[in-house]
């Protein structure tokens, strides 16, 4: 069965990789607006981790509307979560038997309700899987610990293909770079390097 | 790290069992009363997917009064949920890093919420991973499919090891045979002999 995961180079969607690898053909996607080049940090990871990657090649417009959101809101939250469930109906679109993404338990955002999960199901006659709603924080950071070689640090520093990476550029393009301390405030991120 | 995984013989529990063995030194717990020896059953398809094997032995004044409860409510919803709830809190009792069992993203019963998921991880000490949570019907049958050699047929002939074996016989013994068909409508049921 052909499965397409919803790929950053972080360590949820890392996992979910490794979790899914033995019992679907897993090809990683990587969500990208044309804004930045930030996709190519989660195509190392995917190399390192030596499962197929493609990009998801979504509309610049996409972006934009977001960082608009995101600027008008003065946090990320709405932005990311339209973000994912645009990215999410584009990858249901590919030709495959199941998609996947790297959302936990205990995430804020983006979240996908039940209900919100059978709807993507059946108007693509496509599985959606999530095994990470099932793991809380604890338990996804000791399996990090135990499978995972992960890099820690400040968020602009570390390199990352997830849609924070090209948000930031995107409301720097529109609103100047003194936007987005408004947007983000400071916190921990993790890149994966490989597979311990 | 050390897995207790609740386990019933069927196919969700069976499918976590493969999910997880490779993160995870898994041990099988099938939860029994002591009113039958129903337990054989998981017992055997643990032996044939190659996993340790523990009895986790409830008292037997739970499962009689899930009984009570099944026949006042007249349908085994909370009983089960009751019964479920019983075992898990005692699985977390077992000297392991985490607990998990097979519950689905669709199971109408039994069903943990987010927030005592976390509470059972909080008071015990414990992760409790659930991946089939981030599963829906159509992914888990083709799951099964691929990776399990089943057998399925109506309830009373699939020899299981869950709950309602046990608490069939606890309501016979309790208010007689006829009062099995009250509680429980005819349905089919699963049995996992092993891997394909």
């Amino acid at each position: 069965m052909q499965l397409a995961l919803l790929f950053s180079g972080g360590k949820d969607s890392s996992l979910v990789a490794l979790l899914l690898r033995d019992f679907y053909d897993v090809t990683l996607y990587t969500a990208h607006f044309g804004v930045t080049d930030d996709w190519k940090h989660a195509k190392k990871t995917a190399d390192n981790l030596n499962l197929p990657f493609k990009r998801l090649e979504l509309d610049e417009d996409v972006i934009y509307n977001a960082a608009e959101t995101a600027i008008s809101d003065g946090y990320p939250r709405n932005a990311i979560q339209f973000l994912h469930t645009t990215a999410l109906e584009q990858l249901a679109e590919q030709d495959v038997d199941a998609i996947a993404d790297g959302t936990r338990r205990d995430d804020r955002v983006p979240t996908i309700s039940r209900a919100q999960a059978q709807s993507l199901e059946d108007r693509h006659d496509v599985d959606y899987v999530t095994p990470l709603q099932g793991f809380g924080r604890n338990a996804v950071d000791r399996l990090v610990d135990s499978q995972l070689d992960v890099v820690t640090g400040p968020s602009e520093e570390i390199p990352r293909a997830d849609y924070e990476a090209e948000l930031r550029a995107a409301i720097a393009e529109s609103s100047g770079m003194e936007a987005i301390p408004e947007v983000f405030p400071d916190h921990e991120q993790t890149y994966v390097k490989g597979r311990r």
